[in-house]
């Protein structure tokens, strides 16, 4: 793996991706079908673990080494007064994390998973994407490169979130250029804004997008972006090289690793999202990249705790998958052939 | 806890049973608003935290001993042709239980929930309900005991369902009786009948509702239902005298504990639904409950499959409530008080 010079590097990478190995995808729906069970009535469980087959490319896939991986960045926008919460608290919050008080540290140990957590530059906040752009270029591919290397090919199966006050705004002006619309569209209440805190966000997506909006995507993703959002891409890009399947958490992070799908055919493939935020706007999100959340349980919290919570689902998904009985090994009559 | 006697019993009982300790309730919510995250932003996690608390009776609740209970039975009316499976493989599949190689041996294992299967009279089916009443009231009765005392009050979270080949058709009947429609629009096709098998089981859906619909709930209950399904019931019951909160699993459980919500306020308030099956008529029959299920899957297997799939986000609540630092303790700047 080598580090990205430029965009049209990145661009250029993603449009020759190879698929995953649908061979291990058909060996387990092989075995899916030999199980103590009517075919098909573990429903997304058995979907889950072709998914993991198909990108670990491992007829068995394992589920050994989960991490967690959170990237954390500041944002010139919020001097626009897009969140109730200061800048300040995403450096508090990382040292939370690193502490074991927060909410994805709980859940990261709950469901097994190995939690690491990278600031990227938190004391130099992107621009405000109002004035200028977020990043430049140089800036957008530190990032990225920084996401890409962070990812370590022992991981068997990676969950992607982030912290960062203010970058639901960046994520609505991100996903309001690539997918159309304005600032009402995407722009929902975060953490919690009041209605004038609405309207200031609002405002600042549609000033964002004034300036911005035109260009490629990557483009796009570095004039309106941010630090953390583009390390996400990057270690999106990272998991595909390195054939570990992605679970991405919320609105950010999904926004994040949007613009990579313009790319090129199948480049989020790898990609599965943990869970649909309360966040109105990932819903539209996710249907417009095409993607099934596996729960909805009306979180909004980011850190990646939407995306770990799902792992859960994915470990008794696969314990079903390699620990059921056959109908040969059980002594259990199969379906009456001339009623299925 | 004493047997109940006759139907009546049962009905007048349930008119009196208390509420949980709001109290409780209040804590956690307490608690949660001292964490550090936005306010609400856990969603269904923070709500499942205080239902577990008012329902326990506990201010911090706990899942150390969750148990899986899954009752098996037959049904008189696989004669009408309504699976594509024989009679015998309800008792197979009991035997799969015990060698540890059905489903929800993993997923209880998993998510660390006991399993004890209890069969009832798998050699004497009910009877068939085109023809007869499934139960007698005494038979009715049996079963319900059964299940009134099979619950465990060291039990801190329990988890119910079902085996039993062709009870989609009884518990789709219970679904009209209790709330209007007919076959058509109760049936599905369970563990996979063809279109052939779905017109017999509305046929004998039909037919059984021609006979049976009228009724209170729990004469319906006995005419239409199993052992199985009235084993639930008293499961239910025994639960809220115990002071455990209940996970249903899929349709025919649901079914099992829905006559009870007819005979007082509140009956099924210590219940929750795990997860929505795949068989459709299971959303009707939530929406018809006021009950929101927990996951959504696309799962229809049943023996508690779903029910026991969603402790793990349970447990990931729980996790989240008692593990977390407070803003204080973290020293996170919480919200600012002009923007919220």
């Amino acid at each position: 793996m080598t580090a990205f010079h430029s965009l049209a590097d990145i661009a250029s990478f993603c449009a020759t991706l190879t698929p995953g190995d649908p061979g291990c995808a058909e060996a387990v729906a092989t075995r899916q079908a030999q199980l103590t069970k009517p075919p098909g009535s573990l429903g997304l469980l058995e979907e889950l673990v072709a998914w993991l087959a198909r990108w670990q490319q491992r007829e068995t896939p394992r589920l050994g080494r989960v991490e967690v991986l959170i990237f954390a960045g500041n944002h010139g926008v919020v001097a626009q007064g897009v969140s109730p919460y200061p800048a300040e608290v995403t450096a508090q919050m990382v040292q939370n994390f690193g502490r074991g008080g927060a909410a994805i540290n709980q859940i990261a140990h709950a469901v097994g998973a190995l939690l690491r957590v990278i600031p990227i530059s938190l004391a130099a906040p992107t621009q405000d994407f109002t004035q200028a752009p977020a990043m430049s270029e140089a800036a957008f591919l530190a990032a990225f490169n920084q996401g890409y290397f962070a990812v370590s090919k022992a991981t068997d199966l990676l969950c992607l979130g982030e912290m960062g006050i203010g970058n639901t705004t960046p994520a609505a002006a991100i996903a309001a250029a690539l997918f159309g619309g304005g600032g009402a569209d995407w722009a929902g209440r975060g953490t919690g804004v009041d209605d004038a805190g609405l309207s200031r966000k609002i405002a600042a997506i549609d000033a964002g997008l004034a300036l911005h909006r035109t260009g490629a995507p990557l483009e796009i993703a570095a004039r309106l972006g941010g630090r953390e959002l583009a390390a996400i891409a990057g270690a999106v890009l990272a998991a595909r090289v390195l054939h570990i399947p992605v679970l991405l958490d919320g609105f950010v992070c999904t926004a994040a690793a949007a613009p990579l799908a313009a790319l090129g055919d199948g480049v989020l493939d790898h990609v599965m999202v943990g869970h649909v935020s309360a966040e109105q706007a990932h819903r539209r999100l996710l249907t417009a990249l095409g993607k099934r959340p596996i729960l909805d349980l009306g979180m909004r919290l980011g850190e990646a705790s939407g995306a770990a919570a799902s792992v859960s689902i994915l470990r008794t998904a696969l314990a079903c998958h390699t620990g059921m009985a056959t109908f040969g090994e059980a002594s259990v009559s199969a379906a009456d052939a001339a009623s299925t």
